[in-house]
């Protein structure tokens, strides 16, 4: 219903809310090949250890062609596939990200209600898309490999700044030491931090064989006590909520000043600017008159 | 007042609009180093040969650190410093890109009602934001130059879309008639065009001696004919005006919804909502109610 934008969302949502908020949301990025898929399977199965049910979406904004890569990225997590305790979703972009960013709390929303206790949030690449997309997690861990060239592509998307746990991944590779050194020189050069704020921690991993996963998840377990403790958590939520009520207020408006063909409201006002009978300004108190 | 945002802003623009809709927008984007400013300039040349008063606009979305390049740039158009029916302006990005895109309409406006009869909006880089800058024009043109992967660039960018007239610029270098050939094909690829539907000419230039300038001036004079007898002039300038209105419109709305702070209208709707009081659907429904 969620991926559909079905008409019976809103009752659906309406029902939902009172069970969610339970959930910590973990929001996973980094280029493509640093092993997101790995990482986040092997996530899942130290917090299988640790008795926790879980759900994982696994989302693609960028590209409409990488559907199949995501499904053949989910092969790579088959050893959870018949334990009921993990839900498993890939969430392929039909197009607009407009749909996708709206499409992403709601899901979350869902797996909140259904009582996982953790939620795993994968996005595809390093773009601005992805930002967004990671601006859902109430934590965002950023996955870098050796030898990629990650730290400048990271500084370039901005990517410094959303991450609260960064993680080099396939530490057993050439380079691995350089990179997580690069990358605490460029979080050093960035900082501008009081006493009490977040150091987000630089973690190594081999996750195909699970090494250092388990300091990862100690990381976002130090992270989300922080964020409970000063009170971010709160602040987080109540920016991500406002975020969402605002675009479903917008996208409500949008339909309401109607489309730009014929005599809606908003293509007659749109004339009259072009024809210079109407300033923009004068045009949108008008708009905003008229679907009040 | 258009780049500072002046709160006078609004009667401006409405002192303004009577006398706006004659000038001809053209949009001019590129990657760095293809030649734009030497382009421009030289197209202002050419139109100052055929008499019309020209304006214009360089506008950096990209990087708040450029605007010293932009200046630099603006050097090279000295030949034209001291002709009153010229007049050039840089826009640099002071930080937030939703400031600049909505500055860039008000100044066009300002220009037009300027008596300039054609305004050249030149635009660096080639990323998202210039392709919102460029959807300010009547008439988009994308520079390329030889050997600089420029195709593949273009593609991965959108741009190939969003061209009405494309320049391979510097086409006495290698490799010229290559890049040409490439962007042929895929626009090309791309085409999936009916009767009657525009098919953007591809021109070659070498700016710095202003060979093939007039070609350029000539192939948009052609557009902009297109652009008329088929309608779609009207119908882009009305997009591009309902774009201004709404834009202006959902900041009205912002600025009643509140900051986050505090007990504003969505702080209060957003805490609803992280509490699960509230699903999102229904906060939205109050925070349209709220400022009505």
């Amino acid at each position: 219903m969620v991926e559909d934008g079905s008409p019976a969302l809103r009752e659906l949502m309406a029902i939902l809310a009172p069970h969610t908020g339970g959930a910590y949301i973990v929001g996973l990025t980094g280029a493509p090949g640093v092993g997101k898929s790995t990482s986040t399977s092997a996530l899942v199965t130290d917090y299988r250890a640790r008795g926790k049910r879980i759900g994982v979406l696994a989302v693609d904004p960028s590209s409409p062609f990488s559907g199949g890569a995501l499904l053949g990225d989910r092969v790579r997590m088959q050893e959870h596939a018949t334990d009921p305790e993990v839900y498993i979703r890939s969430m392929a972009s039909r197009g607009h990200l407009g749909g996708l960013s709206a499409a992403t709390p709601q899901a979350l929303r869902v797996l909140d209600a259904a009582g996982c206790e953790v939620i795993l949030v994968e996005t595809v690449g390093v773009g601005q898309s992805e930002i967004e997309v990671a601006s859902a997690a109430d934590t965002s861990v950023v996955l870098l490999a050796p030898g990629m060239g990650d730290g400048i592509q990271a500084a370039k998307a901005g990517i410094l700044e959303i991450g609260d746990v960064f993680v080099v991944n396939k530490a057993d590779r050439d380079g691995a030491d350089a990179t997580a050194r690069e990358l605490n020189h460029m979080l050093a050069l960035g900082e501008r931090r009081e006493a009490g704020d977040w150091r987000p921690p630089i973690v190594k991993t081999v996750a195909s064989r699970g090494e250092g996963v388990g300091e990862v998840v100690e990381a976002l377990e130090k992270h989300r006590a922080w964020l409970a403790e000063t009170g971010k958590l709160a602040v987080r939520r109540r920016a991500r909520a406002a975020a969402e009520i605002e675009a479903i207020a917008f996208a409500v408006l949008r339909s309401r000043f109607g489309s730009l063909h014929g005599d809606s409201r908003i293509a007659v006002l749109a004339d009259r600017v072009v024809s210079g009978a109407l300033d923009p300004f004068a045009a949108a108190d008008e708009l905003l008159e008229s679907v009040e």
